[in-house]
Parts: structure tokens; C-alpha cells; sequence
């Protein structure tokens, strides 16, 4: 599937900085804003700390965010939608006009980042250029619900999902995902905070393996509640591995890449 | 997973009729409420046409409600929120107060109808009992965006997942999702219909093995856009398979039950 893209597009466009050149909000945490113009809603990082997040998800961001002072870790902004300038190329490439117009493109929210403050996907997500790694911070709100108090195993694979395929567009390049292939383990209690650990494990011409696993923030925690610690995936909530590839475009070559991106053969 | 249980048991509250007695609406399709008390909210039964759907899903649930008069399909309803009388086992058994507080608990919504009419996940689904095939009509919203103009993974993910946990639940009691694995083929585009084929493939002691598949209504389309026919599932937009089990929980007796189910060994 293509949905990754758009999370990635999101990135790379904040990578870039948005349109306009507005300044974005640093690396430092800041207070949520509590009102928005449609401008500020669209240019607003949502990867950063709100008053919805709980004490465990405060405390994993800012030790990552610790991690970032050395550069060997990014923490990643994220936005509800692309710059109109980084979507031209897909729509050229993949929309038929007849499926989707004009008007409600304009409605369009990244899933990802469509619920108010609190109520769905909370994240942020941090990358490590080299170990590979993508560690994604997460806390599922009460409209994420499946089972009575915990999140739905729907919303668990959107987040490995997203996470897996940030990982191999950070590694590699613009990906679809091909393949998602999840055990569940556990259920994860809504309104706690979870981790999310994403690396690319190998390259195969267009294809990016990646594996990936949720695991409590308490470990003490999680390895008590571990029933079949056999399998590493034990260890975790969710355990998981993808495989994407780059997609076959028709001209590939006039999609946006960050400027450090390449493509495998 | 857990997280099937919900949405099934806001459907078997749903069999049995909601609390009070209170008349639910039939299988005629009727106009989508707009104004709704919170009690209306949690009572609505979204399962049926609203004015979002489009041509295609309200043909399709014509023919579907056409092959229910003579009993051989069912229409399942579903609600945003489990009846209370419904959830206690749930709580009684899964539920750590630590985790997640009573206050929290009342904010819940079940995932898939957590967003607003036409904006994220419509569906209605029908079950064949004889077939042991439950087939999901879906249409996704602007705002389970992932690529541009294309529903996210992750949201196929939880409409197949919830497809397949719906027919292990009609086929064989309360169940858990503990593995899926989907191939994604190719996007679909955010405001078309699909259609998405589940069905019971074989049962195990407690594991229940569920495939799936995720088709264009429009057949014509669809055959002429795939392209690796050597498998079937190329023949939709995603295949995906799953197997599900037993929930191993302690008193697993006082859990609520529909009156014709029945547990395997």
C-alpha cells in the first residue's frame, strides 16, 4: 500500500521547513496551543508534547530528546497535511480526477493525525540514521478504543505501520508498504504510553525488510505480564515485520526526495 | 489482540436489543440522524446508509438487504459504545484500575465509529451463517487519509481486522486476534466503496483461521488493474489472512455470550 507516503511527505516537508518559510517550533517541548487558525492547524508540529500526554510519555520524549543533542538521534515533526507543493507529483502520478476531487481533497487529514488533542493518536517519533532505527513514542486516547479499556488492534497496526514505514523512508526512500504481518501479544491499556522500535533489517533490490516490536515503557511491567518467552516477539506487546517497496512510478524521477535520499536498484 | 471483543459485543447487545428495550432501528435504510442526544448516540445503530455513502455503497447494501429477507444473510448493527451491562465481565477481568480510571473509561468510542458521519470509517456488515462469510462494505473517509487521495494502511488494516474478527465471532464465540498478516496490492482511493470478503477457512482447538480479501465493487476496474493473477487475493485490493483464538481468561463462563454460541475445545 501507498499510505505511508503521506506521513513521509509530511516529513519531508518539515525536514524542508513549510511554506513560506514560518519558522517551526524547535526541538525544545512547548505548551499544545489550545486555538488554531485552519493555517496554524495545517502548520502546526504535532510531535511534540501536549497536555494530554501522561508522565511516562513526557519522560521517554524528553530522554530521546536528550539523545538528539549529539545528533545521532532526530526527533521527526509531523503535520495533518502535506504543503500543496509536495502533493503535486502524486496527484499528477495517482489520482484519477473521476475518484477524488477537487473539494474533497481539501478535506483530506493525515489518519494519523486527525483526532483532537488527547483523543487518538498520540506520537512522536525519533530516528537514528546510524543503528537504522526508528523509535516511535506513543499513547493511544479513548476514541482509539477496541476491547472494553484497551486500544484497538487497528490502531496498534496504523502505528507500525507509520512507524515501519518512516524507518525505511528515513533509510532508503520514498516506500509503500507491501506487506504487514503483526502478532498480537498483549492489550495495550488505552491512555498509557508504549513503545514502538522499528529497524531495517535488510535491502533487497527494491525491497526494505523491516521488523518491529511494542513494548511497554515499564519493563518491569511488561517482562512479568511476558507469558512464551521463546520467541523474542514475547518480550513486547506486538511484535511485527513489513516489507515495502519503492513504488513503480511513471516517472519516478520527478517525485520530492530529501536531498540526502537515495534509491536502491 | 483483544481488541475484536468490542466491536463484537456492541453487536451481540445489539442481537439482544439494547438496554431498556428501546426500539432499534430496522433494516430499512432510514435518513442519517443529525442531531443526537448522548443517549441517541450511544443507542444509533450506524450499520445503515447515512448521506455520505456513495452510489456504490448504497447499491451494495440494497443487494445485501435484499439477500436478508429470505434469512440465508444478517445484518449486523453496531453502536459507538458497548451497553454497561455488557462491559462489566470485561472489566471485571481485563481491566487494571491503575491503568485506566473510571472518568477515562466514559470518554471511550469504538474506533471505527469514533469520527463523524462521511469523515472516517462507513461500513455496514452482513453475515452468512451457512457460508460462515462475513462480507464488510466500507467506504473510507477524508479523513483516514495516508497517501494523497488514497485510505491509509493502517485504516484497511482495522477494517480488515475488525471483518475478520466479526466472522470468527459469528462463527465460533468471543474471540482475540492474535496474528495478521496482510499483503496491500494497491491504494484505494479515500471516498470509494470496497468491498471486503471474509471467511471462516478452518477452526484448530481454540484458533480460528480467517481469510480475507479487500475488492473494488467495480469488477471491471478491478481485473483490469491487477497485475500478479497468480495469487487470488491479486484479484482485490489487499488480501490479508488471520487466525484468532480463545481469550484465556479466568472465569471465562461468566463472559457474555449470545444465546446460539458456542466455544470450541
Amino acid at each position: 500500500m501507498l499510505r505511508s507516503c503521506a506521513a513521509r511527505l509530511r516529513t519531508l516537508g518539515s525536514v524542508r521547513g513549510p511554506p513560506g518559510g514560518r519558522r517551526l517550533p524547535g526541538s525544545e517541548p512547548r505548551p499544545a496551543l489550545r486555538s488554531f487558525s485552519s493555517e496554524e492547524v495545517i502548520l502546526r508540529d504535532y510531535s511534540v508534547p501536549n497536555p494530554s500526554w501522561n508522565k511516562d510519555l513526557r519522560l521517554l520524549f524528553d530522554q530521546f530528546m536528550k539523545k538528539c543533542e549529539d545528533g545521532s538521534w532526530k526527533r521527526l515533526p509531523s503535520y495533518k497535511r502535506i504543503p500543496a507543493e509536495k502533493i503535486q507529483d502524486f496527484k499528477t502520478h495517482l489520482l484519477d480526477p473521476k475518484l477524488m476531487k477537487e473539494e474533497q481533497m481539501s478535506q483530506t487529514q493525515l489518519f494519523t493525525r486527525s483526532f483532537d488533542d488527547g483523543l487518538g493518536f498520540e506520537y512522536v517519533m525519533f530516528y537514528s540514521d546510524v543503528e537504522k532505527r526508528m523509535v516511535c513514542l506513543f499513547q493511544g486516547g479513548p476514541y482509539l478504543e477496541g476491547p472494553p479499556g484497551f486500544v484497538h488492534g487497528g490502531a496498534i497496526a496504523t502505528m507500525i505501520d507509520t512507524t515501519v514505514g518512516m524507518c525505511a523512508l528515513m533509510a532508503g526512500g520514498v516506500v509503500v508498504t507491501a506487506n504487514l504481518n503483526i502478532n498480537y501479544k498483549r492489550p495495550i491499556p488505552l491512555c498509557s504510553a508504549v513503545m514502538i522500535n522499528s529497524q531495517l533489517d535488510k535491502v533487497e533490490g527494491r525491497k526494505f525488510f523491516v521488523s518491529c516490536n511494542v513494548q511497554s515503557v515499564d519493563e518491569k511491567t511488561l517482562y512479568s505480564e511476558a507469558t512464551n518467552a521463546e520467541v523474542e516477539a514475547n518480550l513486547g506487546f506486538v511484535s511485527g515485520s513489513s516489507w515495502l517497496q519503492i513504488p513503480n512510478f511513471q516517472h519516478q524521477d520527478s517525485l520530492p526526495l530529501r536531498d540526502d535520499q537515495h534509491r536502491s536498484a
